[in-house]
């Protein structure tokens, strides 16, 4: 039988051409420090040089690496430069980028066990292993009332367990009738705007979530954590979650897990535990301590996709009671049932959050994990706390400047005591340089400067250059 | 200044274990079809081939790429081989792989228009080329007042699309206040289950959806619509939402879309319209009238992940109103802030969805349209409806057989005349020979098959096969 007329690539020029993006990636992360970290680019200026029309015709596949090149990279802010300390980091490594590709290349639904069943069983396996490498409670594990799954983002993780907070609070019956009202969740105010959000699309209202106040350490104050409950039970309210973080986003701040879980267990109210960033620290023993009390939450999650080498998005979401989960999330038409998910010897993921598609997210992760050893990931979260811990002490030993606020991991926030001023105008230049990119928050009122060490290739020199470049600003004030 | 030790991949390690997992990939691709296209293996299987524990030392890439083939690929269904005709499809292609790779080795966050300039402005234009290429309404270009995102799925565009309408009907106070109970929805017994999962989620309840009765072919009756929606009013409700689908999921029934429109105009609804799989159609003019009534939605989405050859996840959403939207899932906190952002003069994507992280997808996208030119897309659509029509009147001209549904463009709905039982027996059959992969759905209560063609490589050979196959089984019966 003749080939039918094709457009595709045929897997020869898919190795010729994979060859090339493969050799682009490696030569873009050897020069990676030539350009300038945050895009300098103006509004409007990389649509400008894209032709207003698509392509009738197929194009060569060089062109597309080549306007990579030339069109795409000046709008491109480098978050793999080992200058980049910004936000938090979206690091990555070499096995995560090839696992995703795999990923990719198999091209898999795992929505379903049926579908691929080893996508999602891998998927549970690497969760299970990540329990005990970052010491988490035994509850988490899949071989007991608890689970694993990956997420995309803690954004949503953090959304699926308010609505599994809101569901138990409610008798499982807001998904039936909506919602009331009625219901009350907490977080401090320095909790990631994620929770605000959730609490809209949750149809709790943000005026029904409840910020708490923070001690001088920004972290949240359990006293007033009780006292808004027990103020919002006697106004005849129904409390349903708790969200304490480790780590918060403004400046690393640590919320008490344990005194906070306490007062969750006397009111039975979900308690999620947001680890986005920090989470990867107890890879380390060392640095468990920060989040004692995990043992009582009812759910917990932090982000590879930040700080664990393992490229975007990979978020790892644990549950104590998925039973809790699954009700809350799943519905079943008959276009996906099958005889795995009715014998319920199964997992099937997409009861595990918002989306039904999902792609074979635990390669990269399971790539990372391999290609690094327990041993290899422990070496470089230590090496950042270390670097991190060194410029903290650069700070506070320069009169100019302050520590902002304390230095538990790998953030730094600190600020030059010339006002908010003089601080705005080290940031801008630095970031204008290209040389590095920090980002601002504000604490008690004050523009503080944020420098997080969590890039891959982050090493001693970088965070040294780092400091020089910020005193050779403070000078030019 | 000595370098310090590191267990990261080097640049040249990249390219060497790249070009190896490419060359795995072709090969995967070249070989596809000699495997079962449905899984063979058993609940646990995979993972009782896996280590109990997590390496305490990093083991080498080889290793890694080994262990895809002899662990994880048994556990593979083979969405990428022309023999899959489940589901809808999830098809990829050369460059959209290609792209994602890029994607994955840039590493960049698209959060905000100045975490990378180049991501938000690539995407809103690919998003502007697709408005021309589907001959949607002007008013969703982003120089108009609407404009385009990527979303993970369709499901998450849906509980976009379902709070907007939420919000707008309730002039933006559920945000707020939370939901109370009297919001209503609309979509049609057919309709995707994640409209279902969207009332849960958005705190409106499932109770308050309501599942309009459909005509003979499937189709939402706009007559039913408009009574339930006078009867709620009537009630003291708040209609604020209707779905409607072009292309069902079970048996890709066509909703009447400008029917459903004017009800909507005459309520003030907010009419988004659900077209993941058959959207794509809209590339070739003959097919869209299949969506006329589009011009009077607000919003819209199409899966490129399913039909379109650009692997997951990449679904485009299109609203007409853009400030609606970005009134609904805007939160601006400080650590977020920029000068970019309060000039007004760019699009932060995080406020057009649920995750505030976001992947460079456009990059494959982009790579797929222009890889193909508008005319190869086209083609490719038209062969597949072409099989499937030929289908079809395959099906049609045996005695055996009969057709459960219309087939407007790429999905087969049939059935043995033999009853459940027989159809059962001929799916699980063939599934369990791994010669081709089906699924069923239930249309009349009655057990029907269907065959969707929009695998990338599926040509007419395959199709013939899978029809001789099925002939094969029935005659066993």
């Amino acid at each position: 039988m003749p080939e039918e007329k094709s457009f595709h690539m045929t897997p020869d020029e898919f190795r010729r051409h994979g060859h090339a993006v493969v050799d682009w990636i490696a030569d873009y992360h050897s020069r990676i420090e030539s350009f300038p970290v945050l895009s300098q680019v103006e509004p409007g200026q990389i649509r400008a040089s894209l032709p207003a029309n698509p392509p009738a015709k197929g194009e060569p596949f060089d062109t597309l690496i080549k306007d990579v090149e030339t069109l795409i990279l000046p709008g491109v802010t480098h978050w793999q430069s080992p200058n980049f300390f910004a936000y938090f980091p979206g690091n990555a490594s070499g096995p995560g980028i090839l696992g995703d590709l795999l990923s990719s290349g198999l091209g898999v639904q795992g929505m379903l066990w049926s579908t691929s069943p080893a996508c999602t069983e891998l998927e549970t396996h690497v969760l299970d292993w990540l329990v005990s490498m970052l010491g988490l409670p035994e509850k988490f594990l899949s071989s007991q009332t608890g689970g694993g799954v990956i997420q995309d983002t803690a954004s949503s993780a953090a959304l699926c367990a308010l609505l599994a907070g809101r569901e138990r609070a409610t008798q499982y019956s807001s998904n039936k009738k909506g919602c009331d009202g009625r219901l009350v969740a907490y977080a401090s105010t320095q909790t990631h705007s994620s929770l605000e959000k959730a609490a809209m699309i949750a149809g709790i209202g943000t005026q029904n979530l409840r910020l708490i106040e923070v001690d001088k350490n920004f972290a949240m104050r359990p006293d007033a954590l009780a006292r808004q409950i027990d103020a919002d039970k006697l106004a005849g309210l129904t409390p349903c979650f708790v969200c304490a973080t480790v780590g918060t986003t403004s400046s690393n701040a640590m919320d008490p897990v344990k005194a906070i879980a306490e007062i969750c267990r006397e009111h039975n109210l979900w308690l999620h535990v947001d680890a986005a960033m920090s989470g990867t620290a107890a890879l380390c023993p060392e640095f468990r301590h920060l989040q004692n009390g995990v043992e009582l939450a009812d759910s917990y999650n932090f982000n590879p996709h930040k700080w664990m080498f393992t490229n975007f998005d990979c978020n790892c979401f644990w549950v104590a009671d998925r039973k809790a989960l699954i009700q809350t999330l799943s519905i079943l038409p008959e276009y996906l049932r099958n005889q795995a998910t009715e014998s319920g010897a199964v997992i099937d993921y997409r009861d595990w959050h918002i989306q039904l598609g999902r792609r074979f997210r635990s390669l990269k992760l399971w790539f990372v994990i391999r290609h690094y050893g327990v041993e290899g990931l422990q070496h470089h979260v230590r090496q950042h706390v270390r670097l991190t811990q060194q410029f903290a002490e650069w700070v506070r030993n320069d009169t100019r400047f302050e520590l902002a606020a304390p230095v538990p991991l790998n953030l730094v926030c600190f600020r030059h005591k010339g006002g908010d001023e003089a601080n705005q105008t080290i940031m801008d230049r630095l970031n204008r340089s290209g040389d590095l990119f920090l980002t601002h928050t504000k604490l008690n009122g004050k523009l503080t400067l944020r420098l997080c060490v969590g890039q891959t290739h982050t090493q001693e020199r970088h965070v040294e250059r780092a400091w020089e470049r910020i005193k050779e600003e403070a000078e030019k004030l």
